[in-house]
């Protein structure tokens, strides 16, 4: 048997356009005289739809463009469909993989383990069902899941998250092939634990298994695609491409004997960061309609990071950097944007601020000159963010953001300033990771493209003469760590204090990213790639108590 | 047997100082000669602790202080309490209810019912359980549960959330009282349900009843009191105020006699949202340490309504209003804004953005005047936004936004511009609301508070010549009752076009909605008092498709 595999990218609730874009790989497909042709989980509505899942309405036409759409095509070419969708039974939602053959719906596999954490919330939107049947295809009996459904095996996982494991029915039915329709997004480390965990289930249950899931952005979460096929000893056969859409074979009969060439494991290293952040990128502006971006450039690594990934993702002929120097800026940053902006090949302008910051000097502090106090620094701050709006506004490019995670956790930024703009790219980012960012783009296109002063140089936001980030904060190489225990294994300051972190610095680190959460509340969507960004999976109170622990 | 009840208002996190409200509240309720003193849910962690749950650290502190400085207590003074509190065992976490009597925990009651719809993610956190235990409180058995515990009675609730009712096996055990720790905030139309629904459940299980209810505000939620005491007939015997802590007293004979005054049903009016409004706006600024609040009048009835809330709520003295005309603002907006300020008896300053909006045109229209575009609309407010911050910065007064729900759902608002700041108090108050508030206020104190030329005159942004809401709008009358299908009801489209709304207006309407959520993704806390507010409980998809159906 010869099945196909369509790891697409879909856009959420777009429902005609996704069916477009089904009913074109279903054809494919057929050309390639597949017998059956796989798409994602939820496919048509698109992962994840979030509260669309609340509208009876949405979920209404989804089905009846499966009815009148894809149903239809089965019956017409003979070959089936197996498409993740919604499903609704005795007024109950359900997240479902839907196995189409012969102009009917043939059989319904519903999801059991309904992930509550991290980005996840299917509890608010669907029920869990136990119902796990085998599926006859062709003269394979196959285990249909759905995502999460595999994600549960006690002798893999010390801890699991659920009391049940709905591979124990399935495959006390004798399954010779397990396929699971996925939407995993990315985060670093994922790669690795998905392939070990495939391989471990594939030998322990003596299966096939066919691994497909969505690619493509949707806000914060960058689904990475890399579909997997493993034989029945768990050896890997096959892995789609982490940052496009394709549509692959498998013939059954490789599943059952030993690999011809076994596929080396992924390379989850900083060049998949870059292309998994260009990939957000793209996508954030393609799917909300934009094509062009604009950006401040400072000189200083965060912004010449976030031009190049952008200038990447999007053609450099499509980005635009606005310099804006202050009566602070230093001549070597001015220089240093300047350099970038040509090694980039984008476009930019350069707007000084000094006119519109005496102005605002002038009409609130009562005629005298600058007091040099905080305010005045979020003034600077906000006046350059105000320009770029402007320029977004008027000319249709979305702002991106350029502060880093670092900066985001301790609240090292300002809102309605630096923290303004559509899209954040490096807010899931770690300094160290940016300074990383910056030599591997320069050593993979094999020349400076980030100017070597602009990584040497100490970090600062010259909002004042001669400030330094480490003026304020702990250096970044002791600050990330910290940040990473806080933040990623919910480590209390104690906790991390006796990991042989400086006391003092643990509690001053962990009061600014607790008072800081009022300025995240307001943050521009950020593209994810650590276990843990401050984007959706985050629900952290405002007004709070400070006490240590 | 008497009965201690405090209606707390605890902080968030803040252990150690909700701790010294117990301990003080349990003191006042040995005063009063109690034989039991009761907390409300998760009363020293405070309610909702959301992601402060995912720190072991955390948990382990809440529980040294029950074991260290509560417990004991009971001890020595013989009464025993009973408190909300986070429980873990065999490694999960539970939401519990402790009973703590003679120097240790006698019996612990786990929440069953994890809501994790709206506001709620209890799923994310905890754990079922299904134990249900009566205790024995001197003679009488009682049934101890947890907020949502009780709020799945299937004859009462045409379409139950969830498929158990865990008051079924409490009450197959003929407890004769059930005390309820909760944790429920407002939104109007809530109180009504509450006390109809207990009620009914006192009359079906011959029991008194004890409801106990958190006050005070968390972020966007307004825990409104109102704790409930009903004999076993349903007849309310008592009703705590909605607005400030309490310790009040039962006498448990009296829950099973008839009632010597029955308390008349709750006014959940315009008044009541006033009132948590203002109790939400207090205890904001309190709980992240402000004391002034700033905000631009415009002249206009957003602003106004806004004012007179937060001086009602922080003093006028503690209230600064800055009136910054634009070269497009009428004479009669600074007049009633002048006005508005003495009627109010709060501080004001003039500041115009006339030379600034010169500047900025100056530098980014190439040195010709004004182009009269949408982005120098939202330059002039943005203008007005960084003043704002700037004086929030300066001298520390929390910034108030003062856009409404109708305008924050269609997205008629500036991103940086009316919708900086720190706390959004009528953001889930519809426009048509907003007059009923302004008018109320009037009535209320018996004198012209909101000039009647603010509340008669066509609202209008005052962004260009002449302009008016309804310019871009369609009128807040059609426009309101649309926004409630949609949002609270989650009508789709057609279906709200069914019930009598003109076509092309109700999809005018929805596309602003949905491609606003940009917007809204950045908008500062917002007070919540509707069954559907933009805020904790909405998860909407911003890059998204915009089909109809």
């Amino acid at each position: 048997m010869r099945i196909a595999l369509a790891q697409l990218n879909p856009t959420i609730g777009a429902l005609e356009q996704n069916l477009r874009k089904v009913k074109a790989y279903y054809q494919k497909g057929l050309e390639k005289k597949a017998d059956l042709i796989v798409f994602t989980e939820l496919a048509l509505p698109g992962y994840p739809p979030r509260d669309l899942l609340n509208y009876k309405g949405f979920i209404d036409k989804e089905r009846a463009l499966i009815t009148d759409e894809l149903i239809p095509l089965t019956a017409q070419s003979g070959v089936p469909i197996l498409i993740g969708a919604n499903h609704r039974r005795d007024n109950r939602l359900y997240n479902a993989a839907l196995f189409l053959e012969s102009g009917k719906i043939k059989s319904i596999h519903l999801k059991t383990l309904l992930p509550y954490f991290d980005v996840f919330d299917e509890t608010r939107y669907y029920n869990s069902s136990t119902d796990g049947q085998i599926e006859m295809i062709g003269d394979l009996p196959v285990a249909i899941t759905v995502c999460e459904d595999i994600w549960n095996d006690i002798a893999y996982f010390s801890e699991p998250l659920y009391d049940t494991n709905p591979l124990e029915k399935l495959f006390a039915q004798d399954p010779r092939l397990l396929i699971n329709l996925s939407a995993s997004p990315y985060h670093y480390g994922k790669h690795a634990l998905r392939e070990d965990m495939l391989a471990f289930l594939a030998q322990k249950h003596n299966t096939g298994i066919i691994y497909l899931n969505q690619v493509g952005a949707n806000d914060e979460l960058i689904f990475d695609g890399s579909s997997l096929v493993f034989n029945n000893r768990g050896e890997l056969l096959y892995r789609a491409p982490a940052d496009k859409e394709e549509l692959f074979i498998v013939e059954t009969a490789n599943l059952f004997k030993p690999a011809v060439q076994i596929v080396p494991p992924d390379v989850d290293d900083i060049g998949t960061i870059k292309q998994v952040l260009e990939l957000g990128t793209k996508d954030y502006l393609s799917k909300t309609g934009f094509k062009k971006a604009v950006l401040g450039l400072s000189g200083g690594i965060d912004s010449a990071v976030v031009a190049a990934l952008a200038a990447e993702a999007l053609g450099p002929e499509n980005v635009l950097g606005i310099i804006m120097p202050s009566p602070y800026s230093s001549r070597h940053s001015r220089e240093d944007a300047l350099e970038l902006v040509k090694n980039l090949g984008i476009k930019s302008r350069t707007i000084r601020i000094d006119e519109p910051f005496k102005t605002f000097i002038n009409l609130l502090n009562n005629g005298k000159g600058p007091v040099m106090d905080l305010a005045e620094e979020n003034l600077q701050a906000r006046l350059r963010g105000l320009i770029l709006m402007q320029i977004s506004n008027r000319e249709g490019h979305l702002a991106l953001v350029t502060g880093n995670k670092s900066e985001l956790a301790v609240g090292y930024s300002t809102l309605y300033g630096d923290m303004a703009g559509g899209l954040a790219i490096i807010s899931d980012v770690r300094k160290m990771m940016v300074y990383e960012l910056a030599q591997h783009i320069n050593a993979l296109y094999g020349k400076t493209i980030i100017p070597e002063r602009v990584i040497e140089k100490a970090p600062s936001a010259e909002l004042r003469p001669d400030q330094k980030d480490e003026d304020s904060l702990p250096p970044y190489k002791q600050l990330d760590p910290i940040l990473e225990l806080y933040l990623e294994k919910n480590y209390s300051p104690s906790e991390i204090i006796a990991e042989g972190h400086d006391e003092k610095t643990v509690r001053g680190v962990i009061k600014m990213v607790d008072t800081a959460e009022y300025k995240r509340r307001q943050a521009a969507v950020g593209l994810r790639i650590s276990p843990y960004s401050f984007g959706a999976g985050r629900r952290a109170p405002v007004a709070r108590g400070f006490e240590h622990y």
